[in-house]
């Protein structure tokens, strides 16, 4: 099987790239909503699960005992842009269990925001842990760790308490044990396991709902979502995707992107989880896609759709600030068969 | 007809990402020697015809009337990262016509070269015109404009002397004719027109080997080439693609880049021009399916088979320095029915 056509550039006259991929929307009783292409096929998840991973954190206490709010909580599930007030938090994160910069394990990377990035450089700094967009994650997993007493060290590890915990809460919400089978190590050094797509949309769909889930999980979630809906600069940040969609939704989705093209999301109102996975690995189509699904399934004012609008159709600007071009979802995303 | 998978990115245990494409391999005279895919779809050549669009510069006496060296030619082809040898360069080139970076329209943007990037934020500076990628190919449409005595102004318009001249060139070697219905513009604002990727093959074979054109354009075409395998660093830059090819291979390979995935090339000595387009517009696997082109079609020592090697399947590292996984070149690229 191949999967469907999700994204296309157009330029011009032609259609000039073509991104193919595949979409679960599934509830949280696991019924398929929508189904494109291969979803039952193994992805690893990257940071669309930063949410799930940041359960741990919460259910465990460490979140209360070290005093986060929204904005600790919300940079725990963000792939963060760098910018200066990331860095404040990942850093105050750390101070609060004690420790500082030289406890992350996710290694170092400029900005992914391009003006802090060049404001970094202009002042003759140069990057830190604290810059990677993981690092928010990564104070986290040490916060966890501290708070349960244990050596820190080595937290990235498959092993260590903290990613056996996170395993554990991906493993419960998805319905899957991961086995070595699908293991590969994520590019801030921990683990990231395979899911069938149609699992990581019913993950999302429990998530967002707090239903088939213990009930102190169910609470750590709700938690959580209530984290990126009020702080969603901390989960992305300046005219990223995530953060752009949480500010104008707010509690109504929850939207995480995920390095290679993946990106999950729930509706909780709607009681759905979103997937997506672009076969290809780019973020531009997988952007489009899960705006596409909003659109589709989220009720909205005739104002909001005119908002949502430029996510679903970006686009493009040549150097001078020419429209070249734009993206567009296929047909099979706006309305395409339902499963 | 859907385009087989060239590349794959591995990751850990699994297959993470697939990128589908076309690849057209073709002889001066037209003739198939690979063809996977949709060689017969137009696709925008972007910057992967700069070195022809550098034929009006050395045809016209331009380049020979401002005392152009095989670095200025180098650069006319080029797609450069803005690195300081390349804005210098370019301006030069401006200068030998008595102009400077105003006349430029190709609009700003930072150095793809991260290092130069960070060195100019550094230094308090901002990126012009002389940092786009495309500043030296833009320079020579300058020359090409002064040397006629005609208002260089506006000279990335379809209708200017400039394009009128490159657009003849690129549809006397490709054989096409280029109409509305195939028109784009490009990043740096000049048109762009699509062309069945089997005519770009055959362009490249033409202009690699100086057969089936005209004696002053095969003059011209054999300056070009041996511009480009003089000072391949400034074809595009420090550890890139282009450079580090050309580099090893001098006049046995040309090899240029094109946005959205497209790159064109030439094996002289074997008489063949290729020309690969990947749907979905990844750089990172348009250079693995040239170097599986390269190694598949280019007789080659061990010592230099084992150096092509890095490019036909690149490892992927994370921010740990930490293998994470690589990509390779599908079964079709490496060992597909030839045509």
């Amino acid at each position: 099987m191949r999967n469907p056509v999700l994204v296309e550039l157009v330029r011009g006259a032609l259609v000039e790239s073509r991104h193919r991929g595949a979409v679960a929307v599934v509830d949280a009783d696991g019924a398929s909503v929508l189904a494109l292409g291969e979803v039952a096929r193994p992805v690893y998840p990257r940071s669309a699960v930063k949410p799930l991973q940041a359960l741990p954190l919460v259910e465990s206490g460490a979140a209360e005992r070290y005093g986060f709010g929204d904005t600790e909580i919300a940079l725990a599930c963000a792939s963060h842009g760098g910018e200066p007030a990331h860095v404040e938090v990942a850093n105050r994160m750390l101070a609060r269990a004690g420790l500082d910069a030289a406890a992350l394990e996710c290694g170092a990377h400029w900005p992914s925001h391009q003006p802090s990035a060049q404001a970094l450089a202009r002042s003759g700094g140069a990057p830190s842990a604290l810059h990677n967009n993981c690092s928010g994650k990564h104070a986290g997993f040490l916060c966890v760790a501290c708070a349960a007493s244990v050596d820190h060290r080595g937290y990235v590890a498959a092993d260590h308490l903290v990613q056996r915990e996170v395993r554990a809460a991906v493993e419960d919400l998805t319905g899957v044990g991961f086995g070595a089978d699908v293991c590969g190590i994520d590019g801030c050094s921990i683990p990231t396991w395979g899911v069938p797509l149609e699992r990581l949309a019913l993950a999302f769909a429990r998530f967002g709902t707090g239903r088939r889930m213990g009930q102190k999980r169910a609470k750590a979630a709700a938690r959580i979502r209530a984290a990126c809906a009020a702080q969603p600069y901390y989960v992305a940040g300046s005219g990223r995707f995530c953060t752009e969609i949480m500010k104008r939704f707010g509690a109504r989705v929850l939207a995480k992107t995920g390095a290679e093209g993946v990106f999950c999301g729930a509706l909780p109102e709607q009681g759905i989880g979103i997937a997506v996975k672009c076969d290809d690995g780019a973020t531009r189509a997988a952007e489009v896609a899960m705006a596409a699904m909003i659109a589709r399934f989220l009720p909205l004012s005739a104002e909001e759709r005119g908002a949502l609008d430029k996510f679903v159709r970006p686009t493009l600007h040549n150097w001078n600030g020419i429209e070249v071009g734009g993206l567009r979802a296929g047909d099979d995303l706006l309305q395409g068969h339902s499963g």
